[in-house]
């Protein structure tokens, strides 16, 4: 049994940049308790010297010393918040110099770029992508013309947040086609999907967790049970396996790893928002 | 103008984090032409040396020397992209140290913990937001009692992608508010909405950008039209300041900076996914 260790991430803008490395770093130290705390948008010295009044009194709360993850891209800020005593990370200090060198020129310290300011192209990219998520997630009288990927799953495996993921964070058009019962009957692709194969990605699930999840959606009904979950999977995956649908497991992998094997599968390189 | 130079986001993972950094890193370096081009699940030294061959190829190609930001926790894998001659960043090598020692722990190497397995119980809160953020979507017969926020705007100000950016990275529930014609003749808070004054957050966007978004949504309406646009967004914005509800334009902000805002200023803290 550990202690408790108090982690800040400090920014002068979202966090999200310090939130994303400093997460990834303690997911590789394993058994401690960290309590994680973020502070985003600390952009002048008063605010600098809050948070390392914040940050302080956390490690004298704790009797231990806290960490903190810094982005800020003003580091002069990176600095006040050494005056807490904590362990400071900056997530840029380390790769400032070598690119200077390398690119022979002298980075600017603007706040917010990475996360903040956005041009109405990018804004657009995004929300109409978003939109065509939205708007092509039933499956139902959708065109897939237009479609970057059509996820195909049975209800309840994971296509819908995929679908928004992979349209929010790079402005990919996913659509998506559950697979009914009466698809499940035939042993080959709905004729729907068939003008569409080289976009096609199966998701598929556990049947027991698929069950839970369905349990929870409509309690006790056909839809969840066992026997009907069990078949609709088998079904499904034994379809991919025939139609040769690249195909992923849900059960244990999160919306980005799913996101970002589907985009590696089908090659389709976006920048990420 | 400048030569291209061409940068490699690799990791063992989905690689969300190396992006997430190296984009950080190369916002703050202006005038370059970046290219960049994503590498996920590179997770063996086959595949590493692949990936060193296709950025050495680069290099040649650009003439120019590549940059890699990596994010492989099996640092012998970073080891071989050196091979390529790419100027190599590890997103991790420098805090590993540091971390160690405070920790007075040795990290261990499990490739894929950060974006890749989930648990059941965040999964649950993930989708369950995401759920609720689709379903209290338009505002019509919500309940807000189960809301953790409601963003309160005229329709087309960014309300919808905020809510489900927020379910998705923060398991936030987030309901909306759409402000309709009728609401805005009063220069009071809607009715519905005042006994959840403490979860509402205001939405504002610079008329002339709300007419361009309609405008695409319902080419030469009323509703796109410069005057429509123009009062709603005077009339949201002075109900908003005499309710004193707590604002941000969405006009240069992105979905991610308002997001952090809106948590930020209601003392929402989650950790984020």
């Amino acid at each position: 049994m550990s202690a408790i260790r108090p982690v800040f991430y400090v920014s002068d803008g979202t966090g999200i940049t310090a939130e994303t490395v400093g997460h990834s770093l303690l997911t590789q130290f394993t058994g401690f308790s960290f309590v994680t705390d973020r502070m985003s948008f600390v952009d002048d010295v008063d605010k600098a010297h809050d948070a390392a009044a914040r940050i302080r009194a956390a490690g004298e709360r704790y009797q231990v010393r806290p960490i903190v993850v810094s982005s800020c891209v003003d580091s002069s800020l990176g600095l006040i918040l050494e005056e807490s005593g904590a362990l400071v990370l900056d997530v840029f200090k380390p790769f400032i110099g070598p690119l200077e060198q390398e690119l022979n020129a002298t980075r600017h310290s603007k706040v917010g770029q990475a996360h903040g300011m956005v041009d109405f192209d990018t804004y657009h990219r995004r929300i109409n992508a978003m939109n065509f998520a939205l708007s092509h997630d039933d499956g139902i009288a959708v065109n897939y013309d237009e479609a970057d990927v059509v996820l195909v799953a049975v209800s309840r495996a994971g296509k819908t947040p995929t679908c928004i993921y992979l349209a929010m964070h790079y402005g990919i058009r996913a659509a998506n086609y559950p697979l009914t019962e009466e698809d499940l009957e035939q042993d080959r692709l709905p004729a729907r999907l068939r003008p569409y194969r080289n976009k096609l990605f199966g998701l598929t699930i556990d049947p027991e967790r698929l069950q839970q999840i369905r349990q929870e959606r409509r309690p006790n009904s056909r839809y969840a049970s066992a026997e009907v979950c069990k078949r609709e999977v088998s079904a499904a995956e034994a379809m991919f396996r025939m139609e040769r649908i690249p195909t992923l497991s849900t059960t244990h992998t999160s919306i980005e790893e799913i996101s970002s094997k589907v985009l590696a599968t089908l090659g389709l390189q976006r920048e990420m928002y």
